[in-house]
């Protein structure tokens, strides 16, 4: 079993990230690591059919619920925030009680940002079972919910009790769902680690094919970086604003196709194409290193330009509803060079023009 | 001016509570406080007439909206947080902009919980203009709205950046209200200082009549005693929990008239006054001290008995639904002396219900 472990400012919150094949029907290690006698399971009806028994087979003598939520970025809204306070407040949880959020991005989200609320906080265990929830989102505390006018807006920094992840689930997830996750471990390469992004050049067939080393592989690297940056940058200072590549870009089109059109890994997978033809026309990578850029995301199967029902100036404009918007200037994650990033305001607005029309 | 500096766990959350009459007119002082370029008001209609043009006085060049909330305990729901939010995402605020939360309790609470959640966090700056709200809700980080099943079930730690009080407005307040605020004042000096209750019993008259110089001695002893605790005890793991002697009592007596028989420093009072009950019946207090409790509450004009429609029984079991029951039991704050209180759970049920019944 892997373990990483996450030291936060406020010392109580520090918690493990645990890594391990099998590691759901490890009765044990969950019973263990579940302090709380009230646990609030949160899924959707899919994943908890597939893996909510083995999970409650550890939690001995617990009182436990269930709230199911219907699946998809469109039910990630107060209304399903409210369900499960509401169903804590029907059971009457206490203040020591706990929500385990057994899903993908979406259930972590919404469960971390119950947790953070219910009585001014209660534990939350992350069981993330996406590959994008796996390295990304289950990692550092974001928890929210989207407002019709914009996404994550509603939310809260609340760090989880554990981190819990079995690579063994991405077996049966979606292909769809597998590739939209490798668009946020590409990311982590180009954010600052060449070295893993040639790794990911070299071995994409294997990763493609689930080979199980090579996913506990790219799930350890990829959550340690996040952890390393989550670390130096608990609440988005600066350096975690990195990890946004591609995400400006991302969030407008998913805000332009309803959060409907694309899944998240799929429109910063555009986002970071986006990126790289801006890097390129400011001279800051090579031609060759944007166009290494695009083959990756190619050979992890995502998509590199947008639907052409979407207009130029349309997607610039959604832009500007970025969290990272200050004082009315848009902030971008940009190259610095080839796999090194850094966040900046300086880009012209015909470059970031001529970027996006280049992704058409 | 009076300045009371909160240093707290994180330190980019340190802040000031700052006391003064006349404050709201000092407009550099309030132009330097608030840093934000987006502030956004939320108050109620009565409040804001009387002195939001002072504020936006001081709020030079600053792009200003208002949410102006209905009166009462029973708006302070998600429906009224929700509003704060669709206006500030309808206006466009950033991450980087502020709420002022220009009310009493329930104001600041909702606006401090909008300012929680809102993109996961933008500052609030509190402006209490309600007794009650000067001397306890507006500081420490509390907030929150209730469900229909509890009273502040939902909601987040959130400091406030600064906290501004001008003990003037105090004189517009409803004289209920001054009164219901009177009960948490005279708690500070029950839980652990003799000097400040003494100095309450020599000088009620003069409080009563609002002298100015008194208000702001009570104001700023009592502001100073709950930052002493916060300070010790940001996230209520124990010593904070002793500001809610009279709490649990109270709580049970707003439950059962439905939050609008009692203003809630009136059920504490009460509340204040069975906790006595119970340490004669328990023989921590004298019963000199008893009657000086009871005769200090009456001297602010606070009831010490409830309507004798409530069933001694029924106030009890009311009192389960508060949060500091932990594992079914009923946890007190309790005299262990005359003024100095403690947290504890060894009460026997049938002297708590003799001391309710006392107080009939």
């Amino acid at each position: 079993m892997k373990q990483i472990e996450v030291k936060l400012q406020r010392q109580n919150q520090d918690y493990s990230i645990l890594i391990a094949n099998s590691l759901l029907s490890n009765e044990d290690l969950i019973n263990s690591t579940v302090k709380e006698r009230q646990v609030c399971i949160v899924s959707n009806q899919n994943i908890y059919d597939l893996y909510a028994e083995k999970i409650k087979n550890g939690l001995k003598n617990r009182q436990i619920i269930e709230v199911i939520l219907p699946e998809g970025e469109e039910y990630k809204n107060i209304s399903s925030w409210g369900k499960i306070l509401d169903a804590m407040m029907q059971n009457r949880f206490a203040r020591d009680s706990a929500i385990l959020a057994l899903g993908g991005g979406v259930i972590g989200d919404l469960a971390g940002f119950a947790a953070a609320s219910f009585q001014r906080g209660v534990a939350v265990y992350q069981v993330p079972t996406s590959l994008l929830a796996q390295v990304d989102s289950s990692i550092g505390g974001k928890t929210g919910v989207n407002h019709e006018l914009g996404k994550n807006m509603i939310g809260a920094f609340w760090q989880p009790k554990a981190v819990l992840i079995d690579p063994e689930v991405l077996r049966t997830l979606p292909e769809r769902e597998f590739t939209a996750g490798m668009g946020e471990v590409i990311k982590y390469g180009l954010i600052n680690n060449l070295e893993f992004f040639k790794y990911l050049e070299e071995n994409f067939q294997a990763i493609n094919n689930k080979n199980p080393e090579h996913l506990a592989k790219i799930i350890t690297t990829s959550a340690q970086a996040k952890v390393d940056i989550v670390q130096a940058d608990e609440f988005e200072g600066g350096k975690r604003a990195l990890l946004n590549l591609g995400h400006t870009f991302g969030h407008a089109l998913e805000t332009l196709g309803n959060y409907t059109l694309y899944k998240h890994g799929e429109a910063v997978a555009i986002g970071i194409r986006i990126a790289a033809e801006l890097a390129a026309i400011e001279q800051k990578i090579s031609d060759e290193s944007r166009k290494r850029i695009c083959q990756i995301l190619t050979n992890f199967n995502l998509p590199i330009s947008y639907q052409n029902k979407f207009q130029v100036e349309d997607i610039y404009q959604a832009m500007f509803a970025d969290k990272k918007v200050r004082a009315g200037k848009l902030r971008l994650v940009k190259f610095r060079e080839f796999c090194n990033c850094e966040v900046s305001a300086d880009s012209k607005e015909k470059d970031i023009l001529e970027a996006i029309n280049l992704a058409k």
